[in-house]
């Protein structure tokens, strides 16, 4: 059998990826991400109907921090629709992950759903109707069979470490709180926000659980298709905090990135990609995992903006 | 001859805002504009090697305004290539149009090129290797070369007013060069900045000028193929200013809009849309036209972000 | 004995207070404050080595608030002295009471000790060396002795209403510590806090107490003469918030005002005034207690601005 | 006749700032100002009724710059009274002297008519009944008048220079324009402007023309009583931009500096102190200055602050 020319090119990112010598800084706020190996990356492409392809460690678990706000958005529009846009807007910050400055402008109605304040007040609306337990069990089943897999679980002590040095989000919990943008105490909501940060996948596990992000018909069908071009916007617009411009510009695709370094960018009806390098370029994203994307896109031709990027 | 469904489905839109009471607000600060019928409303969509479609008042010219700052960002990029990003970033600004308040936060480096202060650097940019009148010129060329129309032109009594009562987009200018990020008379930059505003296309003129930035075998090769990829990208982000995030999630295409009413989108490897209808929404964006380019979006299917997107 | 003219001069403002239609909003934040009379006025002077005058409600208690941040502040310049500065600034704000935009512009370094955050970090700093509970004894010693009255005390209904709305505060201690600009955990030196503001006292005693300030041979010696000076400076640059020039202005003498209505201002050399009246202005600062202390001056030609400044 | 000993005290000054190695930094955007000598120092002592007293350089003229900004506030009162502040505040704006983003949240209204915003609202409102030959002829008037000193006159190529270089100057005229604030065409208004700041005054002329400002029997009675006071005010908490605290907190008095590096500062009641010595600090206000002053209100008791205040 022929050998799939997409797993050349994956091949050559991750050797590419491997001799590299700017990495990035590791993020180092608490211990369990501050002792993660920098020199480690990963990559898988996830097709509907397809098999998934890897290159480097993607078997590797690890904390999926803030792209666990896309599962986490999902759900919370599965069960409130439209009404969250009242509490949360849909538009890019051009503020870093943490300000607080526009936040004060707005008086506490938070840019979008994927900045640390947008995302606090989407896992309160989830608590709306559901205890943390509750919800954070629906979160994880409803990764698990995005994902397929059903051993993806929750590292209790990155959720401990991050509640013991939450004070820039119990700042912005509070300060939503004194506007009225949380219905639940602060530190209920965060404790669900620092669990649901703590989710572990590795790079395969993610890229399979981004698939109902692809659609399609082989794709798993999790959300409606209307609901997929929605999130897919948001993802492009505000994926990156203030790096979401350079990356729609350089990558062309939408994505969503953690500080634990893993990203999943997603190509409309062909597949989802997931990446993963722990150095963190100046915006909180991965440096190195933007840049095989970058290169990803270069040699696949896939992109949103060009005639080409369906095509694979 | 079978007639092209698509056909039908614009002539709805247009019955649809025919009928629509909630027209918006026509620009007013210039006489130019504010004298404008507000019930006009035209939609035309040009496919690369296909017959260009209209419903509406789609040859009636009016000011394209900011969908100037697209064909001179094409124009400045063809000079300078990526020198330009020193001078202007590309990242959404969150800001109104004419903001200073990041201007001052970020040392006179605009956040985009779509923003007043952002296309008036680019403006300043062409200007390093031209004068106005030769800069002008060659705007027109590439605009009347994407259109295929030789008689798009300036608007100078448009121009003149603009120039009359332009103080805001003076004091950006005057800011930028205490800065250091304007090379030329700041009355120099904006005479030639109001006039490049000055345009007057009709929507099909419009929609065919767009075909440059679809891609594809049969699309006009004005610039590169990445170079489209890119400039799509700075559209989708930044092309609608602090609603940019709602356009890409309510229609899913890059686009970029001018105070005029009128509204460019593409839809990559499938076609050229423009839209126009005078009055504004709080944004300063159509608003006919951003809920024309909504329902075209939802009934055909085009989204960057969703499986059918290029299916037409 | 000839009757003080001065008397006759407050007998007047208390007249007009109680017959003043627009009284402003009292605070509504917690139930006991919001339960305060709004018909209530009192005024009184206290001169070193002269009988203090009243007029009005001069012995009824009520919440001084952050007119508290004024003892606060003296107690920990005694104990840590210039030290205090490598924490806190010393320039106006600008911005509302409670506002985290030049927080986050300037990485948490509050404006000054009268704001919010910069009496969160004061209070913080005295707990360096103290538990809550000798620290709030250290500050009631204090105040006390500044006012020869040992029945001073805190209210503790207040201090836990104030615990359990204070969101904002909180807030705001927890983006003080993700800077690493307070040394306790956020929880501790909050309770401190709301303790420190929940403290009653007359309008009588509040001008006693505030004769620490007024300097000279006849008054209590607390704080020595250059800190009198600086701390009076403060006062006068941003003991109103951004309502501090306006108060300089109309007023022309240092002040503190609290949210529960009061305001202390001193008359360097001459007398310490106390003002009260629940309902505010629009800056937050009593509204009768302002224009009272306008009057006041007008009358007597108090104002350190002036050559009468100090001839009573 | 014996020896005034404040005259000591300003030999004593004088010598300590000729042997100051930090000078700060001379200001450098136009050539007039950066080719002045760092090395000199003035001081100077006026008080009605009594000889002034100097050390120093205190013959040198130079050019007082923002100091004019007093003078022309002086007469804008004088001519339009109390309805100036409907288009300028009375707030310390915590920002530094030509800073945009406050102006832009707060719509266009500056903040004190001591930040330059404020001053060119100012100088448009004093344009409104006279032309700019007559507005600076009026200027003038004062300014001699107050000093006592008919060939005080304005540096006719400082004027140029600024007006060559006055891109962020233009800036805020533009936008205070495109908000309404301003009467004039920017050109005009601003024209007026540089030349009023263009004004040339030596130590000993300055320290003269502030007399109006100490009021009392025997000083020049140019504005009434209640205005002395009110503009000591704003002296107080708006009269060094960003570093007004640290200098009432500092110094103690009311102060208006200018970037040519001097400063007028006020002893109500007692005197008027000019102080000029050529390099800047962070602020933009003289350093030697600065120091000077606090050393002069430290060795002579001179503070509004404190009880000796007004003892000398």
């Amino acid at each position: 059998m022929a050998v799939d020319p997409l797993q050349g090119i994956l091949d050559e990112i991750a050797a590419e990826a491997r001799d590299s010598r700017e990495r990035g800084k590791v993020a180092d706020y608490i211990p369990e991400l501050a002792c993660i190996d920098p020199d480690q990356f990963a990559i898988t492409v996830a097709r509907p109907g397809q098999p998934t392809l890897t290159a480097g460690d993607a078997g590797v678990p690890f904390s999926i921090q803030s792209v666990s706000k896309l599962f986490m958005l999902a759900l919370a529009l599965g069960r409130l629709g439209d009404r969250l846009w009242t509490r949360v807007g849909r538009e890019p910050s051009g503020q870093a992950f943490d300000s607080m400055l526009l936040l004060e402008l707005e008086r506490g109605r938070p840019r979008n759903p994927f900045i640390n304040a947008g995302a606090i007040v989407t896992t309160d609306a989830v608590l709306e109707g559901a205890s943390p337990r509750e919800a954070l069990g629906a979160l994880l089943r409803f990764i698990r069979a995005a994902a397929g897999d059903e051993v993806i679980h929750i590292n209790e002590r990155v959720a401990a470490s991050e509640t013991a040095t939450g004070h820039r989000n119990l700042a912005l919990a509070h300060y939503l709180r004194s506007h009225g943008n949380l219905s639940n105490p602060p530190e209920m909501t965060l404790g669900t926000y620092f669990h649901q940060c703590a989710v572990e996948m590795s790079c395969a596990q993610l890229a399979n659980a981004g698939l109902f992000l692809v659609g399609g018909p082989q794709a798993p069908r999790l959300v409606s298709q209307a609901r997929i071009r929605r999130i897919n916007a948001l993802m492009m617009t505000c994926g990156h905090y203030d790096g979401s411009g350079d990356y729609a510009f350089r990558v062309g695709l939408p994505g969503k990135s953690g500080v634990g370094g893993g990203i999943l960018s997603i190509v409309p009806g062909v597949a989802s990609v997931a990446v993963w390098s722990p150095g963190l370029n100046h915006y909180g994203n991965s440096k190195l995992g933007t840049e095989a994307m970058e290169q990803l896109a270069a040699r696949t031709g896939w992109s949103v903006f060009g005639p080409e990027g369906k095509s694979g």
